[in-house]
């Protein structure tokens, strides 16, 4: 094997270089490349972490030759010495990864010393308090990061000396504390560790990269990269960087600023630095840092200098840069740059500026957004200030954005009085159930103790745009006691609480919200992005209201309208159960016949809000018994409203039950089984389309998907019904109306015959949610409980249903493209799982030609703007 | 379009155009074409079926016409004329598909007589009670079979007729009566059909040839072309063919005969014949037809030619032939020939012995076998004297083979009592369920009233070759009560029934079964079969018992051991509950310590019943709830027996049940969470080989198989753990130990993503029964509901479970096969799901490359010849 290259001294690398140096370590060597002071050093590579793990934790021979290779040319460099007492060469030692992952890994800084070294810097600086803090510090750091001694060991000796000297800050303590401090530092480790702290200082440093490498995989780094989607095979880089001290005096000082004003986007230096101080100083807030203007004052020369720079880095990486810089005895050093993170608001602003100001071209500032952050603008927040006050009683799952404050509602009909009385509500329940959709649509916010990010509730609130935060595990629910408890406080009906369904947070108290805010910002960003995508966005709505939403998001059509959620309704439930335990075909139908004008009302409603776009209507597809109640109390009831005997409608509930609803009798096997209600369906969209046509309103051509296909034949049997009942309206009335018929392709062997399938079906629509778990063998419902194993033991790094999962499921949604345009070249294809919104999966469908992605209103502006980036990076021939 | 030929004289026929002309039709043409004495005539071709079929049940012109022409060939062929009363040119209208379908559609005699030709047909033959008895039958049949007019309104008729006239037999009616009778048949007939009998004889025809057609999908054609596995795309052929009379006076007659006896395979010519007679005449059973010997002392002259055309027909078509044959005024006419039906035992005989006559060669005779048919030959039956007085009272699912007859138990427990005192069992149930395996196995047959093909009683059932009848609806279980009805019987424990698991019949009586006979000839098919195929066959196998039977039969190593089987003998399951309740680790492995050596003795038994062949052994595999009690009582009374509160045992219990079990927490998923299982049962399998290697007994080579794979690492994660114990245990010993780790592919992800398996696992298996659920979406246990409803609907013409679904399930077993080729050029490959012992599977298998096929023991012998067949057919390079 050809010996590899693992370690680059910063000369050597560039900006390009981040997948191999980090973020940080590519900055470094781009900033020393163009000439700014950067104190020199190398970078150990993320091969070298990849090769660290593959070796089984084992810091190669070959790397550490190079690192102490590396280490001799800093040597040079500086004119230093790594270990000496006269002229030591201290160093830092950071993690940097090839994307930024704040606060995730491990740091530790001056590095070099030992109780010779100290004593040289003490004379060489003549600073011996400098000296011994910078000594104490990394004795603490070290043992800490490096040898996993905990450091609350230390904070405990630092706490009794200056209970001792009868002081209240360290800075009060001087240098012989300082020297007394680091005695009684070592002898702690010495007792703790049973042998002495490390003396030497090439031992020290190989431990040190040891420990960033191992900081990689540790819990909370685990966790980012999950919800960050980072793959773990990735690795952290180390960057060895030569130590400067803003710690040496007053002629000293560290400081952190932003190009542009991270929060607005507003052009102008934002930042704050602090004199005499070493970075974790900033961090600690004991002395208030000054903003960055200050420095002008204090300093003009300095100040016009890392202007100068700072304009020079942002023109340089044409974005908004983030910067730590540290000043050495009134000498200015930058230790990092990158693009700076910032809010949604700002970010569109900085995109648009720099499109005017000439830096960026459209399709580039495109690129520079991150789609999910413009969810943010598009659902209600907290008042910002009202925030900082309050404090969380919980967290769960954020399972639906936005932020809600309300009264406590436990039952759906309570929250739809409350809701009439004008109060904001928020629905807390054990999880909730399609009744309950109308007391859903009645709140602000949905709590649930059960289910994940694909329970009912979850895709209900974001579908509907509602707040939601769901599975929240230690939050017990007394559901007929009408109260729950969390965090050792009972709540009862009409208390206030709110939730933060973006981060997962669940307040006891009313918390101020402010309605989302679009900017003209956005608007033009969203028109660049419709510029250059190709890929349509429509979206999943059943209402006229959802679609209303959507089509202002600018949604070209409705790829996705559930039927069954018209059914759940109180005025018509009782009709949809009519024809569940109706025993002959004339029964049903006569049922069925109730169940026609108010479908037919809803379609007219959804055509007249997509003003003529194209509406896809799939057909009934859950099992029946979810029409039905479970509890022999509930079923009593029911039995009693409609005229028939407990045992009677018992036996339709239990003739209903299955041992996998999920893989049951449900979709078009439905149709199948029962065509009336096909035909009721196609009559209710063929004759609202008409009717919508009739009055001069919208050209409509609705698009009719039978769900759950899994054969050609079987999809034609109920095809056939759908275009005889059409037709013959269509005829009757002597009008001009097309329309399609098309399939969902959501299970496998669907995906695997779709030639077959084409030959009949002009659409498909890819329904990844029941894709995805055919394709898994995973029960939505059921997966929760061994998936957390799996993040945990890193079998899984992303949840499948949150992500499309490309090498499974994009298979055979690949298979079926393919399949599909080999029988029928103009077919058109789309995706209307919960994926359809998710950026990466949206990437996904553009390179792979499908047509359209339709997603919850929520998320078109999001789609839109993926696809954009999608076919900017991809162009589509 | 070119116009196609839709219509053949027999003289352009011949034996190899069954596909389109038919067997009746093919086999015509051929006698025809070799010389022997066949009334001309002509067949119209299935492709006109299919093409009626396509135009929606119309005859098109051009195919008509086309039949005109025939009618005309035929008559210059004949010298009679249609319609003609002088020189009568009468028909008969046969149905004839490319596979034989006995009975299953319809046939007309004695076309184109009307009331002229029949005054002309008395005249020419001088017979007027022969031809009004033609005609009579003609309207009779043709009323019912053409124009739909049940042939009961006219038996009704001849009742009365005979009673006036005081008579009981139909031919003690004369001329008059016979004309009178023709009368009244057509008084009747205008009276229901509103218009007069159809006097036009080719309008007749071209009705009749309709009525064929038609016939192909009346409901007893479909269902048989179901259980037989016909496409329904093949349609029927119709065969017009000039009519010879039996029944014109004691010179003439009609019989069936085959070349040798059908039951025994013995070679002598076998069959009956009835003077002066119709063939419905010797179906009705009034008369008593002659052994076919017995024409040699009438004619012995027409018997020789008899037998010599009879030995020609075999020597050209190399088989046993079942041929029909009229004498009509002492002339000889062959109406049909076609390989004869026979019992298993025959088919063996005459293969052999067609191979010793020189008339075969091994492969020709094997390919003339039809492997399903072995099965027969595998299971105890029934005695055939005692089966003739014996009368079924009920009809099911022909679940499991072979024929039972014992005494009522409702109970595993009881079963296993009663079987103890020595008495034969019959198990009925409700349905069955993992703890009912001990009762199972010691009943001689299970008897369910729930659950289909695939059900638990079903698999198990099959698996150990018990016989088993399942499903049956009409069955009234009372378990409590200890009783059952069924066709108005009540029957109580211990009361003696029979079932016939071959062909579903239930009796409500002890039934005389007798042993499997396997004669010599069994084994020389065997021995050929082996010789000629190349994909091997293994066995399902859960006991050291069944391995046995299974090695007897051929098996050439285990191909699935499920151990959970073993995890429910009575002995092992509170084991087995103590780790489902454990709360830590150390409780789980304490646990499954108690576990260790029982399973290590199981392993040690199947090694030593293989005999050295490879044991592949699948880690657990159900959801644990399946070993816990779920109704109330049951939990109370396990709590107590182990020391729980039942409020705790009920948490557990309540805990483990999930929305959908097939798609939860199972399989490698629970390796995945307790690690600790696949440890134990690494453990087990490899110290149990080590055990019997040390005895010097046999190099066993264990393979160890991951069930539920949807992802590579995964798999790793458990094959992981999995190498590491077997590695340590190995190395511990010094001992040298080969063993494989592989996967079952039973999720479309893993057959997707099988090239990324194939870099670790070292086999696949593809477990279809799951693979089909998940490739389809449907649940095992919950289809039945539906699904029957997708063949009266011709959706499905084939149980997916019970025949592999090559388009969908089989194209992933193909991507599967090949991606895991492409990483692992030799791994192995093989198939363990229901389907392993299905011929038309296991030629799939053949053909993709698969290495081996698994089925349960009593498959095993089909499952080799149906290998041997596949590789004749398409030899594998």
């Amino acid at each position: 094997m050809a010996k590899n290259k693992y370690v680059y001294l910063f000369s050597e690398g560039n900006a390009k270089m981040k997948n191999l140096l980090g973020g940080k370590g590519a900055n470094l060597a781009e900033m020393t490349n163009i000439g700014l002071p950067v104190p020199q050093g190398f970078t150990v590579s993320t091969e070298a972490c990849c090769r660290y793990y593959s070796d089984g934790k084992i810091l190669a021979d070959d790397i550490v030759k190079q690192i102490m290779d590396g280490l001799s040319k800093m040597e040079k460099i500086t004119g230093k010495k790594f270990g000496d007492k006269t002229n030591p060469l201290l160093v830092s030692v950071r993690s940097g990864a090839r994307v930024s992952m704040p606060g995730m890994m491990d740091t530790i800084l001056n590095l070099g010393l030992n109780s010779e070294v100290v004593e040289g810097l003490a004379e060489l600086t003549n600073n011996p308090r400098f000296a011994y803090d910078s000594y104490r510090r990394f004795i603490q750091m070290f043992s800490d990061v490096a040898l996993g001694l905990d450091k609350s060991n230390f904070e405990k000796i630092i706490d009794k000396m200056k209970e001792e000297k009868g002081v209240k800050l360290d800075t009060e303590l001087d240098a012989n504390d300082l020297k007394e401090m680091v005695k009684r530092f070592k002898a702690l480790f010495k007792k703790e560790m049973k042998y002495e702290f490390p003396e030497d200082p090439k031992m020290q440093l190989l431990e040190a990269v040891k420990a960033v490498f191992r900081s990689w995989d540790n819990p909370r780094a685990v966790y980012y990269r999950r919800v960050n989607e980072i793959p773990s095979s990735w690795g952290t880089a180390v960057n060895i960087q030569s130590m400067v001290f803003g710690n040496m005096g007053e002629q000293s000082g560290t400081g952190v600023a932003f190009t542009r004003d991270p929060a607005t986007g507003e052009k102008k230096l934002y930042g704050e630095y602090l004199m005499n101080a070493q970075g974790e100083d900033v961090v600690a807030g004991i002395r208030t840092p000054q903003p960055i203007s200050h420095l002008k004052e204090q300093n003009e020369d300095l100040y016009n200098q890392f202007v100068s720079i700072a304009n020079k880095l942002e023109k340089h990486y044409r974005d908004m840069q983030d910067m730590e810089f540290t000043i050495e005895n009134g000498k200015l050093y930058m230790l990092q740059t990158r693009n700076g993170k910032r809010t949604a608001k700002a970010a569109l602003k900085i995109a648009v500026d720099l499109v005017k100001e000439g830096m960026l071209s459209e399709k580039d500032a495109l690129l520079k957004l991150e789609p999910k952050q413009l969810d943010a603008l598009l659902h209600p927040q907290f008042d910002a200030e009202a925030l900082k006050k309050a404090k969380p009683i919980g967290k769960a799952l954020p399972a639906s954005p936005g932020a809600a404050s309300g009264v406590v509602a436990f039952t759906a009909e309570r929250a739809i009085e409350l809701h009439k009385e004008g109060k904001k509500v928020v629905l807390v329940r054990l999880e909730t159930s399609p009744e309950d959709i109308e007391g859903m649509a009645a709140s602000e916010g949905i709590l649930t103790a059960r289910g994940g990010r694909t329970s009912h509730a979850a895709v209900v609130a974001r579908g509907m745009g509602t707040a939601c935060v769901a599975g929240c595990q230690e939050l017990v629910v007394d559901e007929e006691a009408k109260k729950f408890k969390l965090d050792g406080k009972t709540f009862k009906e009409g208390d206030a609480i709110s939730i933060d369904g973006s981060t997962g947070f669940i307040y006891g108290e009313a918390v101020k919200t402010v309605p989302a805010s679009i900017s003209g910002d956005f608007g033009t960003i969203m028109n660049w992005a419709d510029k250059y995508r190709v890929l349509q966005v429509r979206t999943n709505a059943d209402t006229p209201n959802d679609a209303k939403t959507a089509f202002n998001f600018g949604a070209e059509g409705i790829g996705l309208c559930r039927t069954e959620h018209m059914f759940f309704d109180a005025d018509r439930i009782p009709a949809v159960r009519e024809m569940i335990v109706s025993k002959t075909v004339e029964e049903r139908k006569r049922a069925l016949k109730k169940l026609l004008p108010m479908q037919k009302k809803d379609f007219i409603g959804l055509y007249k809000a997509m003003q003529g776009k194209p509406v896809t209507i799939r057909f009934l597809d859950p099992p029946l018994h979810e029409f039905l109640p479970h509890e022999d109390s509930e079923i009593k009831a029911l039995a009693k409203e409609m005229g028939l005997t407990f045992e009677e409608l018992k036996e339709t509930v239990e003739g209903l039950k299955e041992v996998n609803p999920m893989m049951g009798h449900r979709g078009l096997r439905l149709a199948v089984t029962y065509p009336e209600i096909a035909e009721m369906q196609t009559r209710a969209v063929i004759e609202a389309a008409i009717k919508v046509k009739e009055e001069g309103k919208f050209d409509v051509v609705p698009e009719i998907m039978i769900p759950l296909t899994c054969d050609s034949k079987e999809f034609n049997f109920v095809r056939d019904i759908v275009a005889r009942v059409a037709d013959e309206i269509i005829a009757s009335k002597g009008i001009n109306l097309t329309y399609k018929i098309g399939t969902m392709i959501e299970i496998p062997r669907a995906a695997l015959t779709a030639d077959e399938i084409a030959k009949t079906a002009q659409f498909f629509s890819f329904g990844t949610n029941d894709l995805t778990q055919m394709t898994y063998g995973f029960s939505r419902d059921d997966a929760g409980k061994f998936l957390d194993i799996y993040y945990e033991r890193k079998i899984f790094e992303n949840d499948p249903f949150a992500r499309l999962d490309q090498n499974g499921v994009g298979k055979l949604i690949k298979i079926a493209s393919d399949l599909g345009k080999s029988t029928r070249k103009d077919i058109k294809l789309g995706i209307c799982g919960e994926h359809g919104g998710d950026p990466s999966s949206v990437e996904f469908c553009h390179n792979i030609g499908l047509t359209y992605v339709s997603c919850s209103p929520f998320r078109v502006p999001i789609a839109r703007l993926a696809a954009a980036q999608a076919n900017i990076k991809n162009p589509r021939k």
